[in-house]
This record gives C-alpha cells, structure tokens and sequence, in this order.
C-alpha cells in the first residue's frame, strides 16, 4: 500500500491558548487535528493535567511539507510570543492523503 | 546503547472502533499497544474527548517494517472503507526490539 | 522559519515508575517534559489507563542527540531492569531549540 510524505506538527502549550491555537490552524486551512490534556513541567513548573486551568494540551496535525513550513513561521512570530509552547515537526508517511 | 530501526504505526479513529481494531492488531501478532482517548476534528466535526461515544482514540504500535506495510495495507483495505480514521507510520529507533 | 533537529525520547512504563523515571530524567538535565496516561498491553496483559495503580503512563522528552543517547543509555542500565517498559527515539525539527 502506497504511503505519502507529510509533516506531524506538534505544538504542546498551555491550555488557555487552546483556542488561539485552532483558529490559527484552522487559518492555515487545517482540516483536522487531534489533542488531548498532559502534564509537564517548563520553565514555569509542573502543571498537572487535572488543574484544569495549568493543564497543558498537545495538539497533533498532519500537514503538506510547504503548510508545516508556513504554520511553523505563524506559529514562531504570532504564536510563540503570547504563549508558552513547544513546537516540533516530525517526517511521517500518511495513508489516504487525500483527507489532509 | 544500540537501538533498532522500527516502525510506529498510530491510527486515529472513532472510539466505536475500538475492539474491530484492536482485533485487526491481534490478528497481525501485534503485541502491545498504547491507546488514549483524544479530542479531534475530522469530516464529521469536533469530537470532544469526554463524550464518550463520540470520542476519538489514537492507538499507537511499534512493528517491524515489514508487519508495518502488512497491517497498512490491511487497514486500507479492511477497517478505512468502514471507520472514520487516519493512519500514518513513523520511523523511531527502538530500545530492546526483542519485545515486538 | 529554521528548525533544529533534536531526539524525542518516548517512554511507555507502569505509572508506577513514574517517580523514578521522572528521577532520573532530572538527573540527565533535562527540562520539561509531557507525561500522559495510556492504555495498553503488553507481556502482562492489558491495563487500563482508569485503574490508576495499573495503568502506564507515557512521557515524551525532546533533547540532543547526545542527551538522547546518554539517556537510553541510563535506560537500558538501570531503568528497564527494574520496570516493564518501552523506550523509542523519534527524529524531530524542533522550533526555538534553546528551551531545551
């Protein structure tokens, strides 16, 4: 079964930027995406997944090479500076690219 | 420490799916799997994690390349045609590859 | 936008671990990580991710390559001994590298 190249962009951040985050997405024309609570700890400590309100979500999308490159530059000059998050891009090979 | 090229195999799909894949895995000697319940938009819509029957999981597994094109190309054929699901395979370097 | 390719280390365990590993992780210097709860099964059977004293959790890691293979490292030689788990290493591009 052929597979296609595409990029998983990751953007783990605080919970409160969660909406900020899927409209930027959904901007870029991102048709999907997955995103589920974790803990973690950064510069600013441990934030449990349980406090709702110092949760961190990580945010998963399946995107063309070209789009992770422009969501990357969004993300990095209107993104970054508001929020703590990370963001990082991973070489994947997705079946039935045609639903991204 | 040497680590050992494999294949991470993660499907996303509708919680309804459940057990038909995790019997697809079984069936192609997957042993062990990582599932958790994940919120997403897809063609259908936002799927908010905690109403259980509408919820997405997000299965992960780690097989060797050749089991890897197998379950994809039985995933193709036998599980998309029937759920809502991405499927995408990602090269990782494992520790301890006799436990696959 | 430049990226910076780094490792994401992957570790699957019994939430039991959980203090150790996190342990351990602070030891090789490594800030933030993201840790959530799966369902899974292995040798052992399955485990579910609402049965707290069962379940595992996976914690995910970015960090040099160097870091990363001094961490797998430590893994093989005083972690899995002791714990049921699995540990894989992704390639990433990661965006604003100095955060790690």
């Amino acid at each position: 079964m052929k597979t296609h190249p595409m990029k998983l962009v990751t953007v783990v951040c605080e919970a409160l930027a969660r909406v900020p985050l899927l409209q930027l997405l959904k901007s870029h024309g991102v048709h999907g995406y997955t995103l589920f609570p974790v803990e973690g700890t950064g510069a600013r400590g441990e934030r449990p997944a349980d406090i709702e309100e110092f949760a961190n979500i990580q945010v998963e999308v399946i995107v063309p090479a070209a789009v992770a490159d422009a969501l990357v530059e969004k993300l990095h000059r209107d993104f970054l500076p508001q929020f703590a998050a990370i963001v990082y891009v991973t070489a994947v090979e997705v079946l039935r690219p045609e639903k991204f």
